[in-house]
């Protein structure tokens, strides 16, 4: 057997397929705890955002990214550096806003979806994927960055793509303090 | 930036932040939902053994290692191929009994609780990882080999190790049915 060659990196990953069942088992377990896909929804966002609001230290020490000057290279970096790190996949990026502060991610392909083939009949209004919103809102908040994040479309619910839309809040009040 | 040289192992490989976070998001929802700590590993456990009845097919799939002729080598397959594909640890093994079918697999580092410091003392009895007892169980099951698995030390509740003991049921009556 050869041995890791950046143990550092190796020490970091891990396998999919597990993760992807245990947030399987965690989505399932909400749809036990709750009657309505709404309360489901919000659950996972919340936990999401708990998540974020801790993984953020991790992924900034980890990747050594500057501070980023614009809402569009923010998104760029979720996309680019977060979604590559974290899932292993590289969403695309549209700019879905003339304003500049309204980003789409788009996935081919989500991961967390793997093992799940369609949401049953009775949980049409699910998120499934919910967690990921909450995720990416919570690291924001932690940069400063107030912002709304929802999915969009969603594979699982018949739509081509999925799209996880993130629209920054500017903050008004904040910019007349700094003037 | 450099492209991933072997794309389908860089698919399957996701950062083990994510899942250690959003494992405890998993506990921290069973806490709310059961009053007892027995309550939550058994669920723990019974979600684990869903997990392991699932991933032992990618297991397989993935590992193409060949079939274990003795519990000691199903022992160490589990410990230095599965553990180090879903986990990226490897723990040690050792055989703890005459009868050559208890086996320990030790953990110095579980890299399962790195977010976590210790146990709130409400919880002293929480088994904390305890759906890796069920993976393990599920997966053994799916090849037609019966295992008790359970926590025998834990750092969390202070050991200096973390340990988990299997111990192979053998089948008396598959073994007549043979002859």
């Amino acid at each position: 057997m050869s041995r890791p060659s950046g143990r550092k990196q190796e020490n970091h990953k891990i396998s999919r397929e597990l993760f992807v069942l245990t947030y399987g088992a965690l989505v399932a377990q909400l749809c036990k705890d709750y009657e309505k896909d709404e309360d489901v929804n919000n659950c996972l966002e919340r936990m999401g955002y708990g998540i974020g609001v801790r993984l953020i230290d991790d992924f900034l020490a980890r990747s050594a990214v500057k501070k980023c000057r614009s809402y569009s290279e923010t998104a760029d970096m979720i996309a680019q550096v977060a979604f590559k790190m974290y899932l292993g996949v590289t969403p695309s990026v549209n700019c879905s806003s003339a304003a500049g502060n309204e980003f789409s991610l788009i996935l081919d392909k989500n991961p967390l979806v793997d093992f799940v083939e369609e949401l049953p009949a009775e949980r049409a209004s699910l998120c499934y994927c919910n967690l990921l919103c909450g995720v990416i809102r919570g690291a924001l908040e932690m940069v400063h960055l107030a912002a709304e994040v929802t999915f969009l479309q969603d594979r699982l619910k018949g739509d081509a793509v999925t799209e996880i839309g993130i629209t920054f809040l500017r903050k008004a009040e904040d910019r007349k303090h700094k003037r």
